[in-house]
């Protein structure tokens, strides 16, 4: 039986000030720190279980270590990394524990040049007592986080300069399902929307600028409850003298968001609602081309959010 | 020229237990505890300039004190105050800083003992800096308090052994105007919705079951921006263990509601949002009678609010 | 391999008055009507692709007629079907087309007498084109079905006089997965709360107060955007004079709802949000007991909607 | 005693295309159609009673016919009549009924050029019986008009080429009250926000980039209920292929918004929402300068909607 990835798991995050960087994904965001290592801290939303969702490192400049998927089965971890070396790719080992909470995973390069790790296991360490929820059915109380206490990791948005040819080997390669993609007026493909869950967008793949860019993420996001929840945490970005880079509604996947972006890294994270699930077992991607939305129609779905402020790895 | 009340102020609550009451209004709730004197508290929301809005004194048991409206100018308080005691009233004198932030007022009963106090000025104290918002037209950055963070004052519901008497005698002698009112199908009023202000109901007074009950607290309203408040609001109330007494639509005023109770002096707060304005300068009140909505309708609007609940003077 | 069902399909209703059915579920709630057959209406949601969630069939009283549930791949309603012949069951072939849209079907009783359908194959009609959405990700213009206009069907709650016997056999012989159970303080079971897609509830199986109550449907529920939605929908049954059963959040799932019902067959709806997803593959059921949420914590999440009223198959 | 003025009342706007217009701001918008004679229809928002709170002219140009204001009394319309005209001011009397459900009004301009309408009386039609709320407080009953369903005109945002000039003489002469102004680095006044009801913003001046420029109106603002019905706002702009000129919130007003223009006539509307009250009888006006609120802080707040795009009397 092939072996097959579940979900996105977490994203590891390099800041130039990690003290700096936990003020706003944890204080300003609503993020809880769940360990701290010398020089990593580990993050998870209020409704998540597993250890973390989010981990961020201190280096001498912002970038992205690595994209955390967790396979079905922890056998699958194994199984994955035979294909690939089998590939003559290079597939490199991480001991459980190494990154905290975490069973043994495998971290590769998927074109061109995405840093993806899988892992089968994660421990769900419970909240601490006077964090936890009254709700059997979630760890933390979320109203002690502000008012909007993202729910749990959304999507990745990542840019590629040759988005195409990424996104073909991921669907390949790992099984990951196309729920959208966006198709420019002269044929080639500007963004495929990917499922490595099955049921919602995980994963967006969209063309750089120029061929040449480096791999790059753009954006993390995490769902929150409702459309007043981004102007929520639009308030709060304010208060707390956080540039806001938009808010609005997307055409493609239909999501709602607020942008804005940590001051000490410049990653930015996406506040999110209102996209779908498809639960249907055979879905049909939805194919959009350049003149389905214009800019004028919802002006913010591309464009709108500068491009250029991302990070490379 | 006749004295005029501008609005609904505060009211002074008293509870045998004021540390567990400041850990509801101010911790749960989300007001500000702008001052704290021996045995009693003062709050105000975080959109609120004055210096309280609630007062909260220690006491053998819980009552009210007495609900505070401020007049249009400082000089009508003496000008009620010669009205009053031409009628053989009895009105006492509270010298300006017995109640902290207030200038000089008065007390007095109406009709069928509910305790009004008249003042014409109240402090504006600044918020500390570390809580002072970053936009000038609001005193507090509200995102620290919670996802709920009622923005104001909004209306008092006060009950009455003969609640067309005393709601009369706010008409005619403080010249507050009636938005709704509400008639029984035997003729007889069971509600007049009052506002002091005279853009919004800020006085419901409401008939008792007995014609012998003392006159009473319902509730007092704060008001939230959304519906959605309404919903973390109950939130807040489950995860700290606090009784909700009911969520819903009221028929009369088209507020939406949530109820909860302090539990250490049964003193309730209404949350509440989404009613309407009365720029009018002409306003005709809404006459309800009891079969314009039935309890299938909307079964909370009347009787759904366990109405025995209610604190006495 | 085994075969597997992906998800909830649709509930086929009876009603004793189709037109006024159709009044509440088509025009008032919000759903579309697909097609409508001689004595048969189908309706789906504005973000459903299938052809029906719901069906209305005229009948001389109110009834279930079956539960509707998608298999992962088409081959597996055969494989099903030949497992429960095999153990003595009846099942029934319904031909394709039978049910408008549909494919070959099966039909059999689940313990204690739930009717359930299993089909691989449903189609998948575009809208008409001026009820058709701009984006090309969902069918419908959702802004023409009134201010709540459902997304897509999201879970049944059913009651029967064994739900525990009932619950295990739809987990051992149809595979469905645990999401939370609540088990009363004799230590007998409640309710179990399972998923068929596997990210999130979809069906809820409660215990009926006698063991000789015959198998029933509590609620056909339908997921919004928001609790702002449901004060919308709550506005538009007030407006519709159609009772509310109630408003609230519940303990289990943690969905907000609103509750009513259609007035000429009794038919429960619920609109629902905020529920959860479990896209763990490893997920653990969260396990309730009677006292983890005590009446006055969230007096709604049990007993608060009037268990009595629901319809029998 | 002193003449005074209400609060706004309506906005008289002319289209090139009233059909067109009116398919906008009736269908698209959701605001009701009361009255239709040739040329001009007159529409009002769902919570209104009196007859219309905008006008549409079909002319040959889209253009600003007056802005027409309720005095407190009617016999207040004379008396500003008299002042005026001791003034040497031009004052046109219009005819009670001349436009549509008004009493006798005067026309004059207030400096620099901006039409300003002075009535007393306004008819309070009876909605339709079929589309009557079911809620004694209010006309409509407004989950017949789309998700959004403006509550009520809010306010009138006019450009002027000496704005100072301009807000000073309405203050002087018509006695509104300034609740907020904002200075430019310079010392300059950019904009006056001021309340004719005095209990909020009801009119802001904003200085335009050219002294020359003729007399302007920016937008009519239309209130929602809930930043949601911002975003449910922006989804029936976008199925009806209206440009959305942004979504985000205001630092002055603090006030949440969503903007639109009609494309027949261009003329913008503002939904809004969340703005505050100022019930305090003594009201100090808030004070802002350039810097405190930085385009990064809040890019939309200034210069965000395209302030060019506007329209002249």
């Amino acid at each position: 039986m092939s072996p097959e990835i579940a979900r996105l798991g977490h994203v590891a995050l390099e800041t130039p000030d990690l003290d700096e960087s936990l003020a706003f994904f944890g204080d300003t965001v609503g993020l809880e720190v769940v360990e701290r290592t010398e020089g990593t801290a580990y993050l998870r939303a209020v409704e998540e279980w597993d250890h973390h969702s989010l981990s961020l490192t201190e280096a001498d400049e912002s970038g992205i270590d690595h994209i955390g998927w967790q396979t079905e089965e922890p056998e699958h971890v194994a199984a994955f990394a035979e294909t690939f070396e089998d590939r003559g790719m290079d597939v490199t080992w991480v001991e459980a524990g190494a990154e905290a909470g975490q069973g043994g995973a495998i971290r590769f390069e998927v074109p061109n040049g995405h840093r993806f790790e899988l892992y089968g296991e994660m421990a769900k360490p419970d909240a601490p007592a006077e964090r936890r929820s009254r709700l059997k059915n979630r760890q933390y109380d979320p109203t002690d986080n502000g008012p909007v206490a993202p729910n749990r990791i959304d999507h990745l948005q990542i840019w590629d300069g040759d988005a195409l040819q990424c996104a073909e080997w991921i669907q390949d390669e790992l099984g990951y399902q196309v729920q959208e993609y966006y198709d420019l007026a002269d044929g080639s493909r500007w963004g495929t929307f990917l499922s490595a869950c099955g049921v919602k967008i995980d994963l967006a793949i969209v063309q750089s600028e120029n061929e040449d860019d480096d791999a790059a993420v753009h954006h993390v996001a995490y769902e929150v409850d409702s459309a007043n929840d981004l102007f929520e945490a639009h308030n709060v970005m304010n208060e707390n003298r956080v540039p806001v880079d938009g808010i609005g509604q997307h055409g493609i996947s239909r999501g709602e968001f607020m942008y804005a972006r940590d001051p000490a890294s410049g990653h930015r994270i996406e506040f999110n609602t209102g996209s779908y699930l498809t639960l249907d077992p055979h879905w049909e991607p939805v194919a959009w081309e350049e003149n389905d939305i214009s800019d004028g129609d919802d002006h913010q779905w591309i464009g709108g959010i500068d491009s250029l402020k991302r990070v490379t790895y």
